[in-house]
């Protein structure tokens, strides 16, 4: 049986770091870091997720800074919000929720994703979108400033785990520009042999099953199957699918890109959904925008 | 036995198709694209590169602005000459020679070169090497203004061979800034399932013989042997090593990272060493520049 990847565990104790840190500089310099968690709009999921980023803030010290903007206001305004906060010395990073992290669609049709994230000054990036974060992420001897909060999450549990990357072979499922890409960058900074599988590949499994440490993040519930894999894998279901489940009130559950029963009895190593990166990706936030805020309060 | 993609042919196709471009912006607009070709130093295969980038331009009418930078030359001296190029309404690309393209080794030790060509304005970026373009380049939606020009070079190649891409198994061998990386991202964009291998993957022939597509760019004389190969697989050779030959009156001979002689034996298509991947660099660097004086001139 895989040992399971305690991702809301983890989450805690990296929380737990990030306060003693954010008490210490409010001591040693009587400031503390700032994160602007933009709103666009009232969608249920993407509230959920900024709920979540304002309430992990609270937790660990970091001041939020709470903009709600209605559901119709124009590109040019939220490009306007976006230059204040860049010039407000006590916001060290800007996460704007345009999109939902859960489904990758644009709240706002009629705002370009891109005019707005290109507008966020490289140095209060927290989210890691910046083409020129990304690229650094990509390039050898560069470093962003900010790496995408997810990818880095999935490599966070890796470490943590003690699981090593070096000389690995890394299948990453999809190729979205939030997880897939980025995380196959982060893998092959760390020596891992890297291979993205997509929509348009033939025979995903095939490729698949050769993986020492695979990360399923294609946005498909329950996907990768236990003969998929190689045993002993490590495997981190970066999916957040819901099904029709009849026997919850709801009606539904949440499930992986995974079928974690399966995969259980095959993996070495599987992450949960929920509990899994889920909690990393606001934990991952709170670390760069910590990290942000070191590098502007002490000089 | 493979047919020989010639490199050379269908560099020249390329430069009747940017010489007549050219005619036909100067004809109608009364100006030509014009490149900055600048070398620092005096080494000889930098000096090589440089003059066949002149050359180049001369043939199809680009102009050509020779800056030939002393060996001692400050790096702050280094960032003046960009600023003052990318100030040059004449000038639409920039293209400094800090490293040779042979081993990528920096020229002048003290220069960093990552201060330089971030300097380098993204719009005359016609080496493609700034990383926001690099960025760009990888995030799916984004498109660089420009593309680097080896990359590049080796997608024209499969292209005009009517080679597609789509669906196909790509392995890259080597994760060069300057090769490696960017062709990956290059093949990624164009629906290829792709692979990294890397100095720190354990035997790179288990991955390489899957491939429908080898770019080899790893810089190690003859390293991929016929029977790493998949048969009828595409191999287009980057590799561009010397090697001792007494026989010839030089000394040494080129040869690239793939043994061409076992390779033609096994696979499809192959490029040879000299005159395959090498011309295209060039003819690349030309259609940049011929792109950046078009968004220039034609508005």
């Amino acid at each position: 049986m895989a040992k399971i990847i305690d991702g809301k565990a983890i989450a805690k104790e990296i929380h737990g770091e990030i306060a003693n840190e954010v008490r210490s500089l409010s001591e040693k310099y009587g400031k503390v870091p700032g994160l602007a968690v933009v709103i666009v709009g009232m969608r249920k999921d993407s509230q959920s997720y900024v709920r979540m980023k304002r309430k992990a803030c609270a937790e660990v010290g970091i001041k939020s800074l709470d903009l709600d903007l209605p559901e119709d206001v124009s590109e040019a305004e939220v490009i306007a919000t976006v230059h204040e906060l860049n010039a407000n010395p006590d916001v060290h990073g800007s996460s704007p929720s345009l999109y939902s992290p859960l489904d990758l669609a644009s709240l706002a049709k009629h705002i370009n994703e891109e005019n707005v994230l290109s507008e966020i000054s490289i140095e209060k990036d927290v989210d890691g979108f910046h083409p020129l974060n990304i690229g650094k992420l990509a390039m050898k001897g560069r470093e962003p400033l900010f790496m995408p909060c997810t990818p880095k999450g999935c490599l966070e549990l890796l470490s943590r785990s003690g699981i090593s990357t070096k000389g690995k072979r890394a299948v990453v499922v999809g190729r979205s520009n939030i997880v897939g890409l980025p995380v196959a960058l982060l893998l092959q900074k760390a020596d891992a042999t890297v291979t993205i599988v997509h929509s348009r590949t033939p025979d995903p499994e095939k490729i698949i099953c050769e993986a020492d440490i695979v990360i399923a993040a294609a946005g498909q519930a329950m996907m990768i199957k236990g003969d998929w894999l190689k045993p002993g894998a490590v495997v981190i279901d970066v999916g957040t699918n819901s099904v029709d489940d009849p026997s919850r009130k709801t009606g539904y559950r949440l499930v992986g890109d995974v079928d974690f029963e399966e995969a259980s009895k095959v993996a070495g190593w599987l992450t949960p959904v929920p509990g899994g990166v889920g909690p990393m990706t606001v934990a991952m936030l709170l670390k760069n925008t910590l990290d942000g805020a070191k590098r502007k309060i002490i000089q």
